[in-house]
């Protein structure tokens, strides 16, 4: 059951959306040989590192001893992958990567299992996304379960650097650059695709911390026609200057709006959702901007998407994927209807939010009394650590890669 | 004086455009150390190289025995500048630079005078651009006039290697990139600004060649609230695909549409002029996009409205920065009122087009016959040719920055 807002949201940006089309082919140039797991090379790491205490675990600063990469040149396609120690890249400084923006990359996470083991959270999705990506810029496109298979050998030689406990887990980038030595603006002939590991806490230390957001109008994240929904290095810097500005006026992320009806689209670096319950009905519902090519295709998203569909009663929530403007936010907010509002991503998996600054007044989220988020917030974060860490199991989310024991 | 026109498409897009507000304050983090060309310590190349004969330079392939770098850092500002031989990147994968898109770059080029000196053109427009540029996406600033003169003893070192002839240069590729080792996604607080150099020839070896265009809606340069009047990284790897496309279908390059209204914006990677005839009053006009947020600030753009603005004749032309649409081309060419249509940038200075590809036809531009462009964009080549390389004198435009007497 859709609400008014949702029909009528839906309507005004048909004006601006139904005119693009997408970008159906991909000139992925995926030429030479296959990405070949077996071919594997591994040279170890003379000088081991011991882990790092939990507490001095710093998101993305200390890396594993070794890493995977992966070269491909047009000629003749992917070389044997090396895993390696830990290092510089040495590139020219023509490198295709540092003038043109050829660059994509990934973020997902391993953990430690009850039964120590270790399991990634559904990385058949990163690959897939990181393909699309890569597709999108003229980079080489792969064979994405070879590139896990890797990423398990990966985590095996490091696995003593694998974190132990609720919240910590390894964080995996998966990255792909364009290394043509020459400054024409052309398709990349050479490419390298490389994986780094960093044992990362939980996002917030001591449970949730909610977020105060600015709903940003001014500057734009993401364009119909544009690649805001691909996971490229240009989708990153140009939203830094925003954050900062947004963080003088004392808000910590931008919530982003898109069009003259200001759909919300995402917040940060995350997508995000908002929960309403329509107050003549009793109906609650679950919203989610729709994947129109603005949008990042979050696996967490898809994940909080899925398990919403599968575990709220029908007769109680509606989960839709819709334009939803600023304006419903705050109307809705003002008459009791909203409910609760979060952002969704692998680093914090799920952010509550508690304020939107809009107008020059905030937009105020209801929280749990006494606490840092609402209940649905919580119940998604829980069901979401069970499967990752593999106390619930959840068709295939859940992949082990490595054993500990 | 305006056609019918001008009035009309301005009218049109005012709707989009008006409601972006431009990120007026930049939190440009130049602090600590200026950035001093007088600290520079040179590291002469052992192995100097001799030059290519001019027929086998190809743009952005080969470079000369030396480049120029300045490291950055948040605590201690612009370290000495430094010239050493040309030689790799040495950087962590976990560099800034490959993951969020913190890169910005410019284009100039270095010339032979009659009197054997070698001259930059407008380097002060370029540094001005860059730091623009480096400010939007929260790198260092720097003083630019320090930076000319380091290019200086830069080219100084190699000035053997700078070709001679008409049409050849010195093309030099300034560089900032963003260097920090983390992946947590926020400012950088290392940096490297680096220059390499590149002796080219002409971008057409004979003479113009004119190129076919795509007019393109379905895919999105730029828009209001992003960086496209930025020179980023970011705005490069996302144009090849529907450069591909494009190129499937015959043409060479797209011609940019933005918004409902279809304003032509950009052509590839250069900004675009269209010459028309009023066939009622005989009055002619030079048009081009206005600089609203989404167009490249080109400077060969600026330099062409200055030079047509100084040397045609006011009671004969028009010269307009102005919103002109894919319609208001293809109607005008129907009545016979398109004059001529060009490129505008560094590498190719002019580049005349032909036709443009609109809705399964070809729009007609007229060339002069036997010819491969118009006599405007002939002339424009002609007024600026003569000044990049030193035989007309036009204000501080040509910058001589080293000697070979």
């Amino acid at each position: 059951m859709l609400s008014a807002y949702s029909a009528t949201s839906k309507k005004a940006t048909t004006s601006v959306l139904c005119r693009v089309i997408p970008l159906y082919r991909t000139f992925a140039s995926a030429t030479g040989a296959p990405l070949d797991a077996s071919k594997l090379k591994i040279t170890k790491n003379p000088n081991p590192s011991k882990p790092k205490p939990n507490d001095q675990l710093v998101f993305g600063k200390t890396f594993t001893d070794h890493m995977l990469q992966i070269e491909w040149t047009k000629e003749n396609g992917w070389a044997a992958p090396e895993i390696k120690p830990y290092g510089p890249l040495v590139l020219d400084p023509s490198a295709a990567v540092f003038h043109y923006g050829f660059e994509a990359f990934e973020g997902l996470k391993a953990y430690r299992t009850p039964g120590n083991k270790i399991a990634l959270f559904r990385p058949d999705m990163n690959m897939k996304r990181m393909n699309k990506s890569a597709a999108r810029i003229c980079l080489p496109t792969f064979n994405g379960d070879e590139v896990i298979k890797l990423m398990g050998k990966l985590i095996e030689q490091d696995k003593n650097l694998v974190p132990q406990g609720q919240g910590y887990s390894l964080y995996l980038r998966p990255t792909i650059i364009g290394t043509t030595a020459a400054l024409g603006v052309s398709t990349p002939d050479r490419a390298l695709l490389y994986v780094i590991a960093s044992p990362v806490g939980p996002y917030y230390k001591t449970g949730f911390k909610a977020v105060r957001l600015e709903a940003t109008d001014y500057a734009t994240r993401a364009w119909p026609g544009g690649c805001g929904d691909k996971k490229l290095g240009a989708n990153y810097a140009p939203c830094i200057l925003p954050q900062l500005q947004a963080a003088e006026r004392g808000y910590q992320q931008n919530l982003w709006l898109f069009g003259p009806e200001k759909n919300i689209t995402e917040v940060g670096t995350m997508n995000v959702f908002f929960a309403f319950k329509d107050s003549i009905t009793g109906m609650k519902e679950l919203v989610t901007a729709p994947l129109d090519g603005t949008i990042l295709e979050g696996v967490t998203r898809d994940s909080i998407l899925a398990l919403t569909r599968q575990n709220l009663d029908p007769k109680e929530w509606d989960i839709n994927e819709r334009y939803c403007t600023i304006s419903e936010v705050e109307e809705r907010a003002k008459k009791g209807e909203l409910l609760e509002a979060f952002g969704a991503g692998t680093a914090a998996v799920v952010s509550p939010i508690k304020e939107i600054g809009w107008k020059g007044s905030d937009i105020e989220v209801p929280l749990t009394p006494g606490e840092q988020s609402g209940p649905l917030t919580k119940q998604i974060a829980s069901w979401i650590a069970d499967i990752q860490y593999g106390r619930t199991k959840h068709g295939n989310w859940s992949q082990i890669v490595a054993d500990l024991n």
